[in-house]
C-alpha cells in the first residue's frame, strides 16, 4: 500500500516530486485496475498541484459524490452518464488542500445492497465489502494513498476491515454530505480510507484544516472499553479473535482495558437504526423508486418494497430512542477514552453476491460518533480482519490517537 | 388570496373539479405575473392529478429546489439552464399528495442577499422580502394556494410577514433538504406559504402524511410567552405595534400572555448564528466561490470575502453554544406552550435593493423550532406586518394550533 504520510514526508523533503508521486499512482492504477475493478472512471492525464499539504496525493472518490470533472453515476443505470455541474464540498476540500482527484471509485447502487464487480485485492474470490467497494479496494491494492467513501450502516468501516486498510468514519457532519447522493440524512457520513491510521489522520486534518487531528508524536495509553455488541448476535471466530487480539495487544502496551456492559437504550438504538434509515430512504429516493421503478437496482428495490409501510410515528419514536441513546453513550465516555469493538462479523464473505453484514457498524453510525478501523489479523485465505476504535462525538482526534495506539501495539 | 383548505373543501364536495381549480390558478398567473414577476418559469399546460389530498392544488417551488420537470437556476447565472435529473423529496412529497407543480418561483441568488426583481403585491414600490421572494409574492397575489420556500436566516418568515401571508418554517428536517441547494446544513429548512394558517397546516400534513398537523376544529387557549428579542435591537414602530396587537388579541380571546425573559445563552446563540452560517456556506458554495468567482452574485460574494477567516475553533464553539441554547429553550417550553415574537423589524422596506433584515428570525432557525407567521396588521402604504408563533422542537402541531388561535383572535 502507499502511505500518504510517507509520501508527504518524501515530497516535503524534496526526495520525490509531487508530479512523480502522481505518476507512480497512475502507473499502479494502470497495472492493477483491470484486475481489481475499483474505478468507474479514471483520468490518466491528471497531474499534481503545486502547493498544499496534499500535493502529490492522488485521491479516488466514491461515485455517489458529485464531481464537476467526472460523471457521477451512483452505481445505478438511472444515473448513467449523469454529469453534475459542481464539485461536492468534500471534493473541493481535497482540491483546496492540493490533492489530485484521479477518478471515481465503484459503489454499490445508491450505496445500498446491489454489489459491484470489484474484487478484494487480498483474495479475488471474495468481496471487498461495500458500499464503498472501490475506495477500499483501490487503497488496499496500493493504487492510491487516499480515497473517499460514505457510511449509512457500515459502508466505510466494513470494507476497510475486509480489505485490510485503515479508515475513519468521522463524527457526524465533520465532513459535509452536501453534493453526496443521500440515502438517509440522519446517518450518511463521509469517510476516508488510507494505508494506516496516520495516513487517514493526515488526510482528514488537511481536508478540514484541523491540525489537532494530526497524530501527536507520542500517544498516551488510553482507557479502553471493549464492547462485544451481543445484541447484534455473535461474531464468527475470526471476528472474535481480532477483537481479543487487539484488546490484549493494547493492554500489553499499557492501556487500561475492560469489558463494558452497554445499557438497554443503546441496544434499542441498534435495533431501530433500520427504521430511521428506511423511512428516510423512501423520501431520499422517492423520484428513483416511484418514477424509475423498473430501472431500480433489484436488491435495493426489494428492500424498499418491504419497508413501504413505515409510519411517521415509528420514525419519531426511533429518533427519540436515538437521542436518548446518544446521551447514554456520552456518559460512557466519562468512564473510558474509547470503545473497542468488531468491524465486521469476520473476514470478507466468499463471492460477490453480498458485500457482507453491517450489524456491528450501524449503531455507531446512528450515534454519530467517530469510528476508526484498525487492521488486526489475517484470517484463512489471506483475508484481513479489523477492529473499530470509537470515541465520543466530536473527539475525532482522540479516536485517531487511540487507534494509532492499538495499531502500534499490534505491530509489537 | 386562494385558500388551499377552501379549495380542498370545494373539490371534495364536487362543487369544483380539480381541473377547474388548476385552470383558475393558471389564469391568475397569466393575469398577474407579468407585473409581479414571482415566477422564473411556469408550465401553462400543467393539469390536475386525479387523486390525493392536494389534487387541484397548484404549487410554486422556490428555484433552489431540484425539479426534474423544470430547470433549477438558483437565481444565479452560474446555474443558468441547469436541469437536475431528479425531483427533490419535497417535490415528490407534493406530487405523491396529488399536487400540481406549476412552476419555479424567484429566489435571491443562492437564497442569500442579491435580490430578485419580484414586486410586493401589496405595494409595488416595496420588496416582497427574500430569499423566498417569488413564493411569498405568488401566494400573496392570489396566483397559487401553496408555495415552497427555504429559510437559513429568515427567508420564509420575513417574506411572509412582508407579503401578508401565512407561512410555516417547520422543525429542522421535518421536511428533507435533500435536493435543495445548500447554504448551511445546520440551518437550511424547507417551509410553506399559504393564505392562512389552516392552509399551510393542510399542506404540511399532506406532504408529511402526518394527520396530526391538521388543525383541530377547536383550539384550546394557549399559554403564550412574548419575547421581544431585545438582544437583536429595537423594532420599528409597526413591528412593535404588531407584536402588541397580537398579544392583546390573544389575551382577550382567553390566552395566558406574559412577557418572557430570555436567558443569556439563548441571546448568545442569536449572536453566533452568522458564525455557523458563514463557516458552512464557505464549504457549501466552495465550487461556486473558488471556481466561478467572477460570476458570483456580488452581494453574496462580498459577504463570503468578508468571512473568509472563520476557523474550525470558532465554529465548534458556536455549535456548542447552539446546543446549550437548544437545551435552555427546551426548558422554557415547560412553562409556556408557545412563544410570540416579531416576524420582522417592521413592514417591507422601500425599493428592491434589499430584501430586509432577518434579525428577528435567525435565532429560531438555529434552534430548529417550528415558526409560523401570522399576518397581523396593515401599516402605512398598505404594507402587511406579521408576528411569529413558535413551539418546541417537533411540536409543529402545537405551533400551528396556537398560530390559528392568534389568527382567529385578530379577526374578532
Amino acid at each position: 500500500m502507499i502511505s500518504l504520510a510517507e509520501l508527504q514526508r518524501r515530497i516535503a523533503s524534496g526526495e520525490l516530486s509531487a508530479d512523480a508521486a502522481i505518476t507512480q499512482t497512475q502507473e499502479a492504477v494502470a497495472a492493477q485496475d483491470k484486475t481489481i475493478g475499483a474505478f468507474v472512471c479514471h483520468d490518466a492525464t491528471a497531474r499534481a498541484q503545486e502547493a498544499g499539504p496534499l500535493r502529490g496525493i492522488a485521491v479516488g472518490i466514491k461515485d455517489i459524490v458529485d464531481t464537476a470533472g467526472f460523471p457521477t453515476e451512483m452505481g445505478a443505470v438511472i444515473y448513467r452518464g449523469h454529469q453534475p455541474r459542481a464539485d461536492a464540498p468534500v471534493v473541493m476540500a481535497l482540491k483546496r488542500a492540493g490533492a489530485t482527484i484521479i477518478g471515481k471509485t465503484t459503489t454499490t447502487a445508491f450505496a445500498a445492497n446491489d454489489p459491484t464487480a470489484t474484487l478484494n485485492p487480498h483474495n479475488h474470490a471474495h468481496t471487498p465489502g461495500g458500499s464503498s467497494s472501490g475506495s477500499a479496494a483501490a487503497v488496499a491494492a496500493g493504487m492510491i494513498p487516499l480515497a473517499l467513501g460514505t457510511q449509512t450502516g457500515g459502508s466505510v468501516i466494513r470494507p476497510a476491515s475486509f480489505c485490510g486498510v485503515a479508515a475513519i468514519k468521522p463524527s457526524y457532519r465533520l465532513l459535509p454530505t452536501v453534493g453526496v447522493k443521500c440515502f438517509s440524512w440522519t446517518l450518511d457520513t463521509v469517510g476516508l480510507f488510507g494505508a494506516g491510521v496516520r495516513d487517514v489522520a493526515q488526510g482528514l486534518a488537511a481536508m478540514t484544516k484541523r491540525p489537532d487531528l494530526v497524530l501527536p508524536s507520542e500517544v498516551a495509553a488510553p482507557r479502553i472499553g471493549v464492547v462485544t455488541q451481543a445484541f447484534a448476535g455473535a461474531p464468527e471466530p475470526s471476528g472474535a479473535e481480532a477483537l481479543q487480539k487487539a484488546a490484549r495487544a493494547a493492554e500489553r502496551a499499557g492501556a487500561t482495558v475492560r469489558e463494558l456492559a452497554i445499557s438497554e437504550i443503546i441496544a434499542e438504538a441498534w435495533r431501530i437504526h433500520p427504521v430511521v434509515q428506511e423511512f428516510e430512504a423512501h423520501q431520499s429516493l422517492a423520484w428513483e423508486y416511484e418514477q424509475n421503478y423498473d430501472a431500480m437496482p433489484p436488491l435495493l428495490r426489494g428492500r424498499l418494497d418491504e419497508t413501504k409501510g413505515g409510519t411517521p410515528a415509528e420514525y419519531d419514536a426511533a429518533m427519540e430512542v436515538a437521542l436518548r441513546a446518544r446521551q447514554a453513550l456520552s456518559a460512557i465516555f466519562g468512564q473510558v477514552d474509547v470503545l473497542l469493538t468488531l468491524s465486521a462479523p469476520g473476514a470478507a464473505p466468499r463471492g460477490l453476491a453480498s458485500t457482507g453484514d453491517p450489524r456491528y457498524n450501524r449503531l455507531w453510525t446512528l450515534m454519530g460518533v467517530p469510528c476508526v478501523n484498525v487492521p488486526t489479523l489475517i484470517a484463512e485465505g489471506g483475508l484481513p480482519v479489523g477492529v473499530t476504535v470509537i470515541a465520543g462525538f466530536g473527539d475525532d482526534a482522540k479516536a485517531l490517537a487511540a487507534a494509532s495506539f492499538v495499531e502500534n501495539a499490534l505491530r509489537k
